[in-house]
């Protein structure tokens, strides 16, 4: 709760009026600092200790995205709040801080931290109020965005990655991502709003056909389930309300790879495409995109593309944090993670030693000669394994040296129309091999279902598929 | 459907391409083209014959708001997507064009009508392009905001109204309003934004409680449902997850009438005033608000009042498409709404004489001398007698001559905490008098269970009231 931390919170400006909330600390706990809330962070935080151990996570978004739905949340096959979970879920047990960590001093384990809420637009100290308890202060709401420091005895590094542009010009500005759940709303109202726009009487057939072409930028599995999703929904319920535009739409994938689902089995990536082929996708791979502009993107292979809606999903970038850090070693080529050790260890630039009490896992780290995927998987059993051992440490005082065994349960894609792609090829136990179709969808909805954490959403997702099976999917724009 | 409608749709700038998506009507049928997709025109579109009528439905957003839910909405214990229905559940038997109305010729049954979707932010023309199909036109996609014209048979206005605002400087700017699904959101954010503003540790105190002081002004039932479903969620999940910014969060209710909720009966109007008194929502009658700005408004009795969220909602405005309407008679006071006779035909000003093809409803109609109130139920029973009308006219060719006769079902308010207060005083049939309490709770919520439309929703607000009693409100912003 708010009140367990003076000792933690040591503003840059002090104000006695903001200390009163941070009185008291535990003295008896150890102070472990979770940084991000998403499939690394979020479930520490959930299968942490939180008797044995004052956790404090900071992140810049005070929920925790399930990625697996995003692509049907962004056309409606899913409600938005049924993808996501709330990290207030722990608190007053757990101190939760929306902002983002600006640098890490692993000398004196401090961190400097930035409000990520938006700093109220106005300023209420030029004009001293009349109410008795706003007098007291001069101050302004603008503080909000001031800086803050937090100390740690342990912290856990699960900032993740950005999205990868490869600085091509226009991307952030024309271009939707696929990473938060703003991101799918922002494309559900966005696809809705191409059809309601070429649904006015007064626009030309021409334009209605580039308000109605679909471009997706990256031929991984996002990229692929993204545009499974929107040919469903583009062959069932735009088809049913607005037949004469449904029939105008396209949808384009494209890559510079020469295939999409690089990481798949080479038979599973010709069954999706040949898939694709059939459902009238077009596959446009080798194709290299040059600039984006609003409606319209420069292919080197086509010339000027027009489109309604572009997302683009062409992998990770470094995280601003990532990059301020340079006390730690690196991995060389992404520059994108540090590295840890078989513990998880952050390993130091200078010595090559392992920081006993800080951790990287996810996207943002990389242990040494064992690279693995940057996936879901991954960083959550990576989470697994270090919550284990921290509630271990304070449980039992002992310090498991047992090094992180990453056990592949195998990849899945939707490819549509209630079929996915499943390759266990790579699996070390259970069944291996490679399946396609109805069963593989079906494996694919229950392996997402269980995975979904809250009950809630263990009763919405379902509830949802069912409602929109049965009615189709809600076309209201707002 | 999008192909029925050469001779309806006329362009002010000539399209051949356009065209193509508009040829052959259907002869035999008359064309209805209703105005607006709220309590009266949604119902019209739900019940009217669609197989004898070719119904053409105009209205700036494609789906129907059930505003009771708004408030709910408003604060989480509802989802969005629940308390709308779409215009789309009708097409393609129905088209339906998201468009605002700015002007009708009575005399030619025109109307001439503006695209409510925003203009695509480029320009397609400046930049020929390669594709076959996109070479034809030379038009541009700001074209969507291009006015259209289209004829009618009958015609029915039920436009609503808008927020009134009283002149005062600054609502519109800084104020939220509580009449649309949109709005419900925006507050939801705002809400859960200043409790995350407040939870940053570099905020003083006195600055927090500014965050966190929550402002209506109107005290009439969509402001008093506000504050108490406000209150209920202060009271449950915000003090759970936030105690200590839980304790300085104010809710206060200003109108400048002596009592809240003017219409309802006297006692309830007690009942109402000290339930909000004990829990501790400060009443603020008689106060006037002089003008707005961001995060402060200045009330006569009080001078600044700093708020982190500032509701309005003081009533009706007239709609612009009302006030450019010079034909017709309208009412004198308001100037809000068309003049009407008992069968619901507008009644031309010079002559006094009723448009036998026209008709007005709701918010944006008044019965000449046979005031009603400017509610849903008066709007949805309009509907309900003009729909009856409309079908046995195509019918059986027969006009009915009754005019249209108001059942008072009585009105009710949520006051929070489950209760609600149910005022049956004016009741012709049915139980009359006077319900509170958990009795009233039920029937208000029964009411509004079964008035709620289709059946998903039917399935989907008893399961999020179920859900988030049990589990509490999701608290993620996003």
């Amino acid at each position: 709760m708010l009140t367990a931390h003076r000792a933690v919170v040591t503003r840059t400006r002090a104000h006695t009026s903001a200390r009163t909330l941070f009185s008291s600390a535990y003295k008896a706990k150890q102070r472990l600092v979770i940084l991000g809330s998403g499939w690394g962070g979020y479930e520490i935080l959930r299968a942490i200790d939180k008797k044995r151990w004052n956790v404090i996570i900071v992140s810049p978004s005070n929920y925790f995205n399930f990625t697996p739905l995003l692509a049907s949340c962004s056309v409606g096959t899913l409600e938005f709040r049924a993808a996501v979970e709330p990290v207030r879920r722990y608190t007053p047990d757990v101190v939760s801080y929306t902002a983002w960590c600006d640098s890490i001093d692993f000398k004196h384990k401090k961190l400097v931290c930035m409000p990520s809420t938006p700093p109220a637009h106005f300023d209420w100290t030029e004009h001293p109020t009349g109410g008795s308890d706003i007098n007291e202060s001069a101050s302004t709401v603008s503080g909000s965005t001031e800086k803050f420091q937090l100390t740690y005895d342990k912290l856990v590094i699960a900032v993740g990655a950005y999205n990868q542009t490869f600085n091509v010009p226009g991307v952030k500005e024309h271009a939707h991502f696929l990473k938060d759940i703003k991101d799918a709303r922002a494309i559900r109202t966005r696809i809705l709003e191409c059809f309601e726009q070429a649904n006015q009487p007064t626009i030309t057939d021409a334009d209605r056909r580039k308000l109605l072409n679909f471009c997706i930028v990256g031929g991984g599995p996002t990229g692929v389930e993204f545009a499974a999703e929107l040919h469903d929904f583009l062959h069932s319920d735009l088809a049913r309300h607005y037949p004469a535009l449904a029939r105008m739409a396209k949808i384009n994938l494209y890559d510079v790879a020469p295939v999409i689902l690089g990481g798949f089995d080479t038979g599973l990536q010709e069954y999706a495409t040949s898939k694709f082929k059939r459902e009238g996708i077009r596959l446009l791979t080798q194709h290299h995109v040059e600039r984006v502009e609003a409606g319209r993107m420069f292919v080197t292979e086509e010339g000027e593309v027009n489109f309604g809606l572009l997302v683009w999903s062409t992998g990770l970038a470094p995280n601003p944090l990532i990059q301020s850090i340079t006390e730690a070693k690196k991995d060389e080529r992404t520059k994108r993670s540090l590295v840890t050790n078989g513990n998880l260890n952050v390993l130091m630039k200078d010595t090559n030693a392992p920081d006993p009490d800080v951790f990287a896992i996810g996207d943002a780290a990389l242990i040494q000669d064992e690279p693995l995927p940057a996936t879901a998987q991954v960083a959550n059993q990576q989470a697994k394994y270090l919550t284990r051992r921290l509630n271990r440490l304070v449980r039992s005082g002992r310090v498991d040296e047992a090094p992180f065994k990453f056990q592949n349960m195998g990849s899945l894609a939707y490819v549509g129309d209630w079929e996915a792609i499943f390759d266990r090829t790579k699996v070390e136990r259970g069944p291996k091999g490679k399946e396609t179709g109805r069963l593989a969808w079906l494996l694919w909805r229950s392996a997402y279902f269980t995975k979904t954490l809250s009950v809630r959403n263990k009763i919405l997702v379902p509830m949802y598929w069912f409602l929109n099976w049965i009615f189709g999917r809600d076309l209201s724009r707002f």
